[in-house]
């Protein structure tokens, strides 16, 4: 099986004007709405989720991905999955019940990005909170889809003020080599390592991204790039194998990527291949820095051996865009995150700023529960 | 453009019994022959090329690629331009002068791999030396296509000698990570990195193969895939996001690769993603290997920043087996190779054994003409 389908014809895929921060997970009457990122950049196409097994697979295949996106889409899909009860007419309880079994669906999805679990506890307790102080179930209903909202909300504000925090780290010109998509496609809208572009880009700085196609899945080449030309941001694409020779060339100011979960000790899990980048910036004397928001930061997680790496079938590498490119029957190895120890990363930026080493210090206190009230 | 045409449906594209040497370059009643490497591993289908144009175009868009290789079918593009002279009527004069444009034109092809300087200058020496001798037109074609023969059967016993000497640095059982392809299909048939696997794999050790994919054309996914299943070693294919992860687990007894050219300080050029490999292994502390014959080495080029490095089309990063992956206009970087510095390289081993550092002092005297007799 392949998560990815062939790609459309390649256009300039963008609608005009380009909405943004762009919609990535938005609720249309009844029904959570993505931009389809298995189909980008060929087309700009909406994926309508009805129920919360349709969003499970949309997660699952990729149809949204970027661990605050996905956190987003998660708190959507219990505002669905709440909202479909309603419409059926069942009570509180059956509600809830049901609310509880989406919620396990939803978080079987994927193991990696903390900020899917964060989201579906957030929700989840709010509605054990609304039914237990007998709210009824429009009520109730209401209240998850305005926390959906706001979590949506608040991640694009935090993704602005990480973007500001981590643009005054850059100088004018500026440029910048990033793995994967940390960008608004990743997020609620604005981006984390694209945020810092897009922030630094707003506040007059020149800045320009070369972006690593990022095997298998190609999001550097289908997402960033796509997105950076909507947002008319210079961009050029290498191959993962090039950043050692761009790295060595010389010119390039800053690495910056997003990340799927941080350890207490700054270690950070994100996707496969940015742990080699951050040896490389290292060995070259460029700063590497971690671009997220605190929903990323996994207090339950000491450091990164204790974080679950996903796994993913060996088709995606087999395969590139829906064609084969090895031999039938040939065994791949498809890891789909890498963890990048503490001590190669500069510093990581989040909403309230630049934390440095050590980062058992600057991170403490951050993470799931500990400092967000909830909604 | 696109120099690889679209994959056949992939099957198991291997003839049975699978000749070895792979008949990479051959000689067939005046035609070079083929395996069309661009067509692997969905076809195994034989390329004949009639003149030397056909043959050029061959060699640049990669049907046959490989630095010993391109060495082998240059020489048999300078036998085969003479061939056509003496089928033409023309004179030894003629012949010759219409042997230097032929020349010209294939050392204009692909500006890295030392080899194919090597290879033309040999037979284009032992052209003027016979004509000078006053040979006839039949005589210094037979003498022409017997050193073209003989230089393939000399890369396939120096590939034989160097894979012994390599495989006595494996232990029993090995996993030996590679780059790209330097099996049988990048030389004359036997193989350098791949060689030492097959040399160990001869002497009774158990080796098992992880293959970086090596965007943008794959040759890993492709060929390296291909011919260890066709040979059957065992083979696990990886993205190059995925070496670090790799590494940095264990169990990698050694990271080998081939070369395109090697300065006389031993630094090294060789596909793009190389050099990020040794910088890995050095940080891992796993050997890293470079397994070349002494036609690789260029005592021309004193260290690495001497070696012209080949920019090729951007599309081949915009699009993975001519199936476009990135919006449409977008810029992209494609260096064909890189350096890998000598005090990253553990060993350099060649048909004459395993030399260490200082390599100044090691690869004494080895390289074009220094010290190869013409046949």
């Amino acid at each position: 099986m392949s998560p990815t389908p062939p790609a459309d014809p390649p256009r300039n895929a963008v609608p005009r004007p380009v909405p943004f921060p762009f919609p990535v997970v938005a609720w249309r009457d009844g029904v959570v709405a993505l931009i389809d990122q298995r189909r980008l950049p060929g087309a700009y196409a909406i994926l309508e989720c009805r129920d919360v097994p349709e969003l499970a697979e949309a997660i699952r295949t990729l149809a949204v991905r970027g661990a605050p996106a996905i956190g987003v889409a998660a708190a959507w899909g219990l505002a669905l999955s709440w909202d479909l009860s309603r419409r059926a007419g069942r009570d509180a309880g059956d509600a809830l019940a049901r609310l509880r079994e989406d919620r396990a669906l939803l978080a079987a999805t994927r193991p990696t990005a903390v900020n899917l679990f964060w989201a579906l506890d957030r929700q989840a307790a709010l509605a054990e909170r609304l039914v237990a102080a007998g709210a009824d179930v429009a009520r109730a209903g209401e209240a998850l889809a305005a926390a959906a909202a706001e979590l949506r909300d608040q991640d694009v504000s935090r993704s602005r003020a990480l973007g500001a925090a981590g643009a005054a780290l850059l100088p004018d010109p500026a440029t910048v080599l990033t793995h994967c998509n940390a960008g608004g496609l990743a997020t609620g809208g604005y981006g984390t390592a694209l945020g810092v572009v897009y922030a630094a880009a707003d506040a007059g700085k020149r800045v320009r991204v070369f972006a690593d196609e990022t095997r298998p899945l190609l999001q550097g080449a289908r997402l960033t790039a796509w997105e950076l030309q909507a947002r008319g941001i210079p961009v050029t694409l290498i191959c993962e194998g090039a950043a050692g020779s761009l790295l060595r060339r010389g010119g390039v100011d800053a690495v910056i990527t997003g990340a799927d979960r941080i350890a207490r000790n700054g270690d950070v899990a994100n996707k496969i291949g940015t742990y080699p980048l951050a040896v490389l910036a290292r060995t070259h004397g460029v700063p590497f820095y971690v671009a997220a928001p605190t929903s990323t930061f996994d207090p339950c997680s000491p450091e990164g051996s204790a974080i679950i790496v996903e796994e993913r079938d060996p088709s995606e590498v087999l395969e590139c865009q829906g064609v084969a490119v090895a031999p039938a029957g040939v065994a791949a190895w498809n890891p789909a995150f890498d963890v990048t120890p503490a001590d190669l990363v500069t510093a990581i930026v989040t909403e309230r700023g630049v934390h440095r080493p050590p980062y058992a210090a600057s991170l403490a206190g951050i993470g799931t529960g500990a400092s967000d009230s909830l909604p």
